[in-house]
């Protein structure tokens, strides 16, 4: 996977316009560059350099203790150094002879931004007196494209997630039964998490989300107490990390009252309409569009059958992080900066989750995952055609 | 202990003379400061500021939905924001009027080196136009000492650790018996590892070390198939991290021949002159001493009974890093930098562990844990007195 993330570099830095990518750093276990997870998959403990060219190069830099290992990722030509790393790096530098090298800080953008200031103060004593301490500029860029764009191993572990996701979804709807506390339902959960050796995909304290009924809180909440009533519309928001991969899925059940063999039509309204809109999302999203557009269709289609919007984006991107960073899928609300902006590209991976309120009831909302093709979203999950009755 | 290591801040900010030591920091899951499961214990999302100042105030400027996560951690004064940290953050620096402001930025100490460079940026343009971008300094002195004293949770936290794996001492020498492999002693202390619900103080794959016989690594390898003989001398090295704090101990054992009851004079010697050495060491050891007395003092004991010295130092600091950085018990080498002349303080916690090598048999070693007290160290750990027969 590192080697497969290093080729896709490459071509980003053709795409970009800048010749060499420089990620610097030290003791990384301690102090660490998130960047790292995708470009290198393991830590150092010296000053160390990984250095990628627009050319195809990828050129570690690294103390001499940790050649072997870093040797063994399989996607460096490895060169260790004993005293300083001044020497190599200047070397290659001046073999790769860049207008431009891009280091990883960032303003805005936390998940590029794995530079610390002290290392930046090492660089710069290192590169003074070269011209090449006047060519750095901000990675952002790069590493926006490069968490977006997932590899074909990156795909077949968010699959992995999915699939536990949804096997564990079909344990909990034969074990739900009026009566249960939404805490008994996520204790549950938790442990066929457990047994599967995997993490939630964020914090344990509110993964699951166990929502039942017309009071729940509906979203951002830990599992309460509250008792699933027959009447209800119950949700839950879950995901596994397997493999350093997320996934984010939610479903909706309907508890039926005695006598019911189906839910009412005020259930069933909203349930179809979020299904349909998610549907008609994933056909339409194709690369190059703004995610504010796709946004707008699903966010359209619901308004258009009389319901109200949700207060929330349409869907963000997945991946080693439940929030993936950039690229959203979001209207035109000026918390969400310039994100509703970026153009969506092949191989990101979305989450399409809009929501409906029952009054009464409870809340209806599917999360479904896609991958951005050509052809429109595929999706990776099996979306959820009917309401789940017990 | 958040508190205490609050407390113990505002006593070292008056030594250093600095009025204000300021951590900033946002989305710290992703983009981790090591000092704040120090000085925190949790995480935040939007852009923070955690203000201590020399008079002891202790306040958190941080997003509203975090308002509430850091209350709880009962360390801090909690002003929320929801626009921009940038008044109230200036706000708090006019009214304690800082002539000097120490931030988490280093050239050399990466444990004090949490400030990303695009948040050294931020900041800088929040201080913009004020007096206050001129007053910046580097924490690392602070963040050292803070590190090396241990508060009264902290050593409690040590010591269940050394518990731990003092129980798990003793198991392995009811499990060990000649035949087996290192792979296979390694395996079950593993399995130990995991019954407790801990982890082991560094990698797993080398956690524990355990070396048996004259022909093994000796140190800094993982365990192999080789197997244990009559006749040979074994060692592990081992820790656990529990509750966040690490140990790190070393015991060796030696395994009987045909006819013998005890360990050969070969053994012997080597063995008992590594147990008095720490002993003497320990004795000896006080506050304002610099490391390098300390290893001089083992060092020059071991040599004057006619051994040669190991190739190490001493010892080193333990904490919630199996290495907790700063402060070394070893000799005047090159590649110790300055750490030699480093002055040893009240409640650091450090580990002693010198070693002989015993041609045809193995590597005898000990490493112990003493808290540095104003009469000497104080043994954490319980020192093996005798070799373990098996």
């Amino acid at each position: 996977m590192i080697k497969e993330k290093i080729n896709q570099a490459v071509d980003i830095l053709k795409e970009e316009d800048i010749d060499v990518w420089l990620t610097f750093v030290r003791e990384s276990s301690a102090n660490n560059d998130p960047i790292l997870d995708l470009i290198l998959g393991t830590n150092c403990t010296w000053q160390s350099a990984f250095v990628i060219s627009s050319k195809g190069d990828a050129i570690a830099i690294v103390g001499s203790l940790d050649e072997t290992n870093i040797r063994e990722t399989g996607g460096y030509e490895v060169m260790g150094y004993v005293e300083s790393i001044k020497t190599p790096l200047i070397e290659q530098l001046e073999r790769l002879s860049p207008k431009k090298i891009a280091i990883n800080y960032s303003i805005n953008d936390y998940m590029a931004d794995g530079l610390s200031h002290g290392m930046f103060l090492n660089l710069e004593k290192i590169l003074d007196g070269t011209r090449f301490v006047k060519t750095l500029v901000s990675a952002e860029g790069i590493i926006s494209k490069l968490r977006g764009r997932k590899s074909p191993e990156e795909i077949r572990r968010i699959q992995g997630a999915i699939d536990l996701t949804e096997e564990i979804f079909e344990k909990v709807s034969g074990f739900m039964k009026p009566g249960m506390t939404e805490s008994e339902v996520a204790t549950f959960i938790l442990n066929l998490v457990d047994e599967a050796g995997v993490e939630t995909s964020w914090e344990r304290e509110m993964c699951p989300n166990v929502f039942t009924g017309p009071d729940s809180a509906g979203a951002h909440a830990a599992p309460t107490d509250r008792k699933i009533e027959k009447g209800h519309v119950l949700n839950i928001d879950f995901g596994v990390r397997k493999d350093g991969y997320c996934s984010d899925l939610q479903r909706t059940w309907y508890f039926l009252r005695d006598g019911e063999d189906e839910a009412p039509n005020e259930v069933m309204g909203p349930f179809e309409t979020i299904r349909d809109s998610i549907a008609l999302a994933a056909e339409k999203i194709r690369p190059g569009m703004e995610g504010r557009e796709v946004d707008a269709i699903a966010r359209g289609y619901i308004t258009g059958k009389g319901y109200p919007e949700f207060p929330h984006a349409l869907g963000h991107q997945v991946g080693r992080m439940v929030h993936d960073g950039a690229g959203l899928l979001c209207p035109e609300w000026d918390r969400y900066g310039n994100l509703p902006y970026l153009k969506i590209e092949e191989n990101q991976v979305y989450t399409i989750e809009p929501r409906i309120s029952i009054p009464g009831y409870g809340v209806a909302t599917m999360e479904e995952i896609i991958i951005v093709t050509p052809e429109g979203g595929k999706f990776l999950s099996h979306p959820q055609k009917e309401i789940f009755l017990i």
